[in-house]
């Protein structure tokens, strides 16, 4: 498809924000300077309050400057890209702002001789969202189902409830194929990389299931701390922050069925799908596969690092986990028997995001040595990698097995860097592309799952667990592998130390 | 099993020839440098001339320098090596050299104060065998079934008849588990590999069958012409010189069964098992499966090349073929349906030694880019490497398809080198291994696999093909695949040229 003959409209609201400083804009400088933008665009940066002449964009400049893919702006280019970009002063939540905005985007659909594509991005915080669309609804500037879309930013409420309530207003407003829910999580490539992956090679979908699958673990650990973030995080937590959206979005794509067709509602009806069959939390499953912890002071790479409790806008009584790991099954043939093991959290020993496929262990033996059982590990981060572990005869006079690795590296492959998340995803957009989009139902069955948790956890906190910042979490983590064997998987170390000299295989 | 106390006697028929200086010589001391050799041992290096002092010493450090992998000898291990290295002036068609070379087994047996496992490696043109055999036979120096092995070069035989012949002969005089047949492809790390991959993985079995494998491709082509092998070769041919043994042996490891152990009898058996269910071939199938050529003039790396009929000490009205590709079946319930084709040659475009293993296609396509099914690739030469090409997303803004490599190469993996074939195959001999060495009845299977080939081509000579030395083989071996889609395989070009830039993919 090509859209460069199809004028775009942008707005922004948020225009001046923490995201559009650090993502949104350069995302679109990096689709403009490689082309993919249509030749007839302008991005509305909308803020209420007033800048100096020049400010807008030179802050923006420096925001592409520190963190576009592509390193620091040409001069030229930049100029270039400014000619689309209007900072638009206006408090979202008054008419005028509305008023004059419906001016701008008329005005440029007369000038181009088009009704253009409008994009809404709402970068602001969740209660601002009933205002914004209200407003949009009651000027009629989204008015054209197929042309015009909405972003959302998560969260996308804060329990089933809250969630339920939004997607209604915006369903009672729009229509749910205009509501592009975002989670960059779904815009990497390696993630992106997993639907081709599983289907369109031959060889791994007979895998696939629980005859050859023993376990799936997907985790995201993080090393920072809440940071600045202590008034937000503290209402949240990690299970709201990552498990109900990124993870339980890992999970589905992991999980589901082949979609008969790759299009956005045959994926979104797929993950829709198995996510309904994963086995409902009850009292005792969250006592005994749920695991939430707090970090304590400690040290992370290095630097020192305050508690939980000591950080600021955080409550010195807080029950919000920084941690939250979990066992999980799903209910339906593929997964019968196979755990499915989640993890996150903050201020831990590494940064890691990663998918492990752990497959069983050879039903006969006919080599002496132990072997590890194969394993697929899709990397997120900090590398973008798909690996598969494998056992082989150790070069050497005698027939030892050792793990030894295949693997795919984006960077060993391409020398042009894979788009960053928010460019896949604003030019899906811009297309009418809502595959790597949240659908209204997913977000209610990702809620729908956690929600036993969550409520159980209000009515009692004693099952709080610390873990000291730096460290790889709370050790009754470990408890939720029933046959204690198993444990958080991740490459054998043998295998990342490689390349280097080791096998002096003396008799 | 540790070999150290073990003395070992070891004599060469033929320890001044070339194989001794290229490959055995070079071997034994790489062995020995690397503390793998007995504490007591003694090598005689038979040969029927007398040679100056020091002249024999001197011409095999010249071996080593230039063959072995561990590069240049250093004078005192090569010193200390030559303690253990006996040149032996003896005609092996008389009696008195085994009446001399019995004294000394028997001498250093006295000293080391234990009888000493005896190796005698019949480094010789097959006539001798016999001869050899029978004088060891006669002076009982094998006579211990336990420790006294025979190791014995292809060719065995010339066809079906002259191979019982000698199998007769050599089961006459000593025990079948004395007799080391040797084919130093089955030494190669990743041909030992093949097995470990196999069985060692759950993955990989599950797919292992006709269910999931369109076709196997194995090929072994040398730019080499037949050089100074011509008197050799025109009585050979590359399907006697290559297929009856080295790919053969490679079909048994990549289509047998899996073994109960991994032992040199459950090992073997299952070799034998699998050839002997290759659907024979019969005048009709040798028509339609088989294509034999030979070489014209032509250009091989930049330089010219006579065709095979001008080469020295070839008939100029051969009709040897340089070059055979052939379609066989392997009529059992994993590979039924399943084609195998076979090819090599020589004055050829590369030197590449590769099985390939190609996947069916997606039974259900989802994405609208053509996929490549998944291929594994094994290849023994140029680089000892396994590879799985499988589909991914090209990195970029669209959901776009390519073939992309997972790949595991020794040389990536490991520093130290791999040993060398004959390094692994004589210490296997050393200890009593015989896992890859040849039995006698996979020798009789493989040439009753070849023999109604030869017989139809003996009555014919008219279907012999021609292709231009430096091509990639005649034109009518691309006539075996009947589809007329399906070609030689290998991997693709766009990956073999990775890394580079290359995803611009504008819409």
């Amino acid at each position: 498809m090509n859209l460069k003959n199809t004028p775009a409209n942008i707005v922004i609201f948020g225009g001046f924000g923490d995201l559009a400083w650090r993502k949104l804009i350069p995302a679109f400088y990096n689709l403009f300077i490689h082309d993919y933008m249509p030749k007839q665009f302008a991005i509305y940066a909308v803020h209420y309050q007033g800048l100096p002449e020049g400010a807008y964009e030179k802050h923006m400049l420096e925001g592409v400057n520190l963190f576009s893919r592509s390193g620091k702006a040409k001069k030229e280019e930049w100029k270039r890209f400014t000619d689309h970009l209007y900072f638009f002063q206006g408090d979202f939540t008054i008419e005028d702002t509305y008023t004059r905005l419906k001016e701008k985007l008329e005005a440029n659909d007369a000038e181009w001789k088009t009704r253009a594509t409008r994009l809404f991005y709402y970068s602001v915080a969740p209660n601002f969202i009933e205002t914004i669309s209200s407003f949009i609804s009651q000027f009629n500037i989204a008015d054209n189902r197929q042309k015009d879309r909405l972003v959302i930013e998560k969260p996308f409420g804060t329990d089933l409830a809250s969630a339920r309530a939004l997607n209604e207003l915006l369903n009672k407003l729009f229509y749910e194929d205009q509501i592009y829910r975002i989670d960059h999580y779904l815009g990497k490539e390696v993630v992106q990389n997993i639907v081709a992956f599983r289907f369109a090679n031959h060889i791994f979908e007979p895998l696939w299931n629980n005859k050859y699958i023993e376990q799936i673990q997907i985790s995201v650990t993080e090393t920072v701390s809440v940071g600045t973030r202590g008034s937000y995080y503290d209402k949240s937590g990690a299970l709201r922050d990552m498990v109900q959206n990124h993870m339980l979005q890992l999970l589905s794509l992991v999980a589901m069925d082949c979609p008969g067709n790759y299009d956005a509602e045959s994926i979104r009806h797929q993950k829709v799908k198995v996510l309904k069959k994963v086995r409902p939390f009850n009292s005792a499953s969250v006592a005994q596969h749920v695991v939430r912890a707090q970090y304590t002071k400690g040290v992370v790479n290095g630097k020192p690092q305050v508690g939980y409790k000591e950080e600021n806008n955080v409550s010195r009584k807080s029950t919000t986990e920084t941690y939250v790991s979990l066992k999980l099954y799903i209910d339906n043939t593929r997964w019968k028997g196979v755990p499915f093991y989640l993890r996150t959290g903050k201020c831990m020993d590494k940064q890691a995001s990663e998918i492990v496929v752990q497959f069983k262990d050879t039903p006969y033996k006919i080599f002496k040595d132990d072997v590890v059982p194969n394993r697929l590990i899709i990397s997120i981060q900090p590398r973008q990698r798909i690996s598969l572990l494998f056992e082989g005869k150790v070069p050497g006079l005698e027939m030892k097995l050792m793990p030894l690795e295949m693997d795919f590296s984006y960077k060993r492959s391409f020398t042009d860097e894979a788009p960053e998340a928010y460019e896949t995803l604003l030019l899906d957009a811009l297309h009418g592309d809502a595959t790597q989009f949240i659908r209204a139902d997913q977000v209610e069955t990702a809620w729908a799952i956690v929600m036993p948790i969550l409520d159980n956890w209000v009515k009692d906190s004693s099952d709080m667990k610390k873990y000291k910042a730096g460290s790889s979490g709370p050790v009754e983590a470990e408890n939720l592998f029933s046959d204690g064997k198993v444990k958080w998987l991740s490459l054998p170390e043998e295998i990342l130390e490689q390349p280097k000299s080791r096998n002096k295989n003396k008799r």
